[in-house]
């Protein structure tokens, strides 16, 4: 498979490995967002990805990405996934090979165009965000493509806007630490046994009793995002059923999407890799 | 969305339809058969369906779709849906429309070339097919690409291929008919209600307990098939619980496949006409 059709394979792959407690999987829906969704967004985000694929830049390949993702009725579904795989598969072509370091000489080579493309992916979705700080709230990424004069004006390349939301964001921080979560998790994917999908569903549990997620924390505060990866080592240990929890967390509307994120990154590099194989 | 991606997010519909009794869905696996290796054949088909879109000729298409969809370790998964899917996406492109006339002048307008390539199709994948008459010994598409010269010698169509095979194979019956299973399917997933998976469920369900599976008829006999379609029809009346009769089924290795695979082109259908949406 190219590179290209491995991110493809990933999202979908994420999507079906199953209990995720929060999250949409193959056998549970949200209210306003399906499985079909998903599938729908694995589809629309092809193009984008075989733009990665040959070269073009990182931010024109990801809004292309996002652009072909939100072509389906669910709204956001894979936003930061393709935030992660659009990189990383800039890495495998143009670098030709998926490393932490092909990884981030992709991120520093990151221009202020990127960042003007990244703008204006969020015209296509609405992705839960905090406000920015004080003195830029003429880069509030909500504001999308109205955002790219003041983003030329102050000159910022993707690398550093995404070293800005790091603090708060899972995504983002991947970007700034060589997508660490993202390789070791694409290891565990390879040491783990049994069908792929049941290994997506525990390295997702594993990650989220690892770290809160961001996304949550955004949603429900750090103390809930803190709660719900005590809940996740839990149901590691066995000590509550990981199917219940999921249930649980989807009554309560809390959905830990970045975790996700991160899972569909790492299949995406142990796809590519050679790690794993479906 | 384009023809091509109308049609991967066709295949990734009918196999997340549940239950489908006998087949492989998103809550049920065969023994060496899982869902993830559908989803991976949906990724692997995308450039032969993206030849078909850019107008590369119906055999030249199938056999890229095949080889593509034929890289994961499940063998087997779409080549009889491709093989529906494949000239209608064809028939969107080239005459702007998916109606049974485009379909059946795409099907007319098939070569010995055509043939040739759909013989090394074969070459791909292990597909369950029956033996050939008699005096078209040397015509066995289990012999894939070393047919290929009887095929040019014969100078016989992809289309009077498909004639041939009609009275015993499902698939090749909807290109002798205007893919009229196909069609009355994707008008029937616009009248059902609910979630596109689950409409997709039900016709699944409503086309077994109309007409007898041909793959099952080969796989164990006309007789079982015919069981088979009653045993479908007591299910869509509620006599018998439809995720019992997929229970069933599988413990019993009966694969109602061709009906799958007409389900996956009326789900392109639909989507390509806008009938439904996801």
């Amino acid at each position: 498979m190219t590179p290209a059709e491995n991110a493809q394979l990933a999202l979908l792959l994420e999507v079906s490995g199953t209990p995720k407690p929060g999250n949409v999987d193959r056998e549970r829906d949200l209210p306003d967002l399906r499985f079909e969704h998903f599938l729908a967004g694995a589809v629309g985000a092809g193009a984008g990805l075989r733009a990665a694929e040959s070269g073009a830049p990182v931010g024109e390949a990801f809004e292309r990405a996002v652009a072909g993702m939100s072509r389906q009725e669910g709204d956001n579904t894979q936003f930061g996934a393709l935030l992660l795989v659009v990189p990383l598969v800039s890495a495998a072509s143009e670098r030709g090979a998926v490393t932490p370091d092909a990884a981030t000489a992709v991120v520093e080579a990151t221009t202020v165009d990127d960042t003007a493309n990244f703008y204006r992916a969020f015209e296509h979705v609405d992705v839960f965000v905090d406000d920015p700080p004080e003195d830029a709230a003429d880069l509030d990424v909500r504001r999308g493509a109205d955002a790219v004069p003041a983003v030329e004006e102050r000159g910022t390349t993707l690398a550093e806007v995404m070293a800005l939301s790091a603090p708060e964001d899972g995504v983002a921080r991947e970007w700034t630490t060589g997508f660490a979560r993202t390789f070791d998790g694409a290891e565990r994917l390879a040491e783990l046994d049994g069908p792929l999908s049941d290994r997506t569903a525990r390295l997702f549990l594993e990650l989220l009793a690892d770290e809160p997620d961001t996304l949550v924390a955004k949603q429900a505060g750090e103390e809930a995002a803190e709660r719900v990866s005590e809940r996740a080592a839990a149901a590691l240990v066995g000590e509550t059923d990981p199917g219940e929890l999921a249930d649980e967390l989807v009554a309560e509307g809390l959905n830990p999407g970045t975790t996700a994120d991160v899972v569909a990154a790492a299949l995406f590099v142990a796809l590519e890799r050679g790690e794993v194989s479906v």
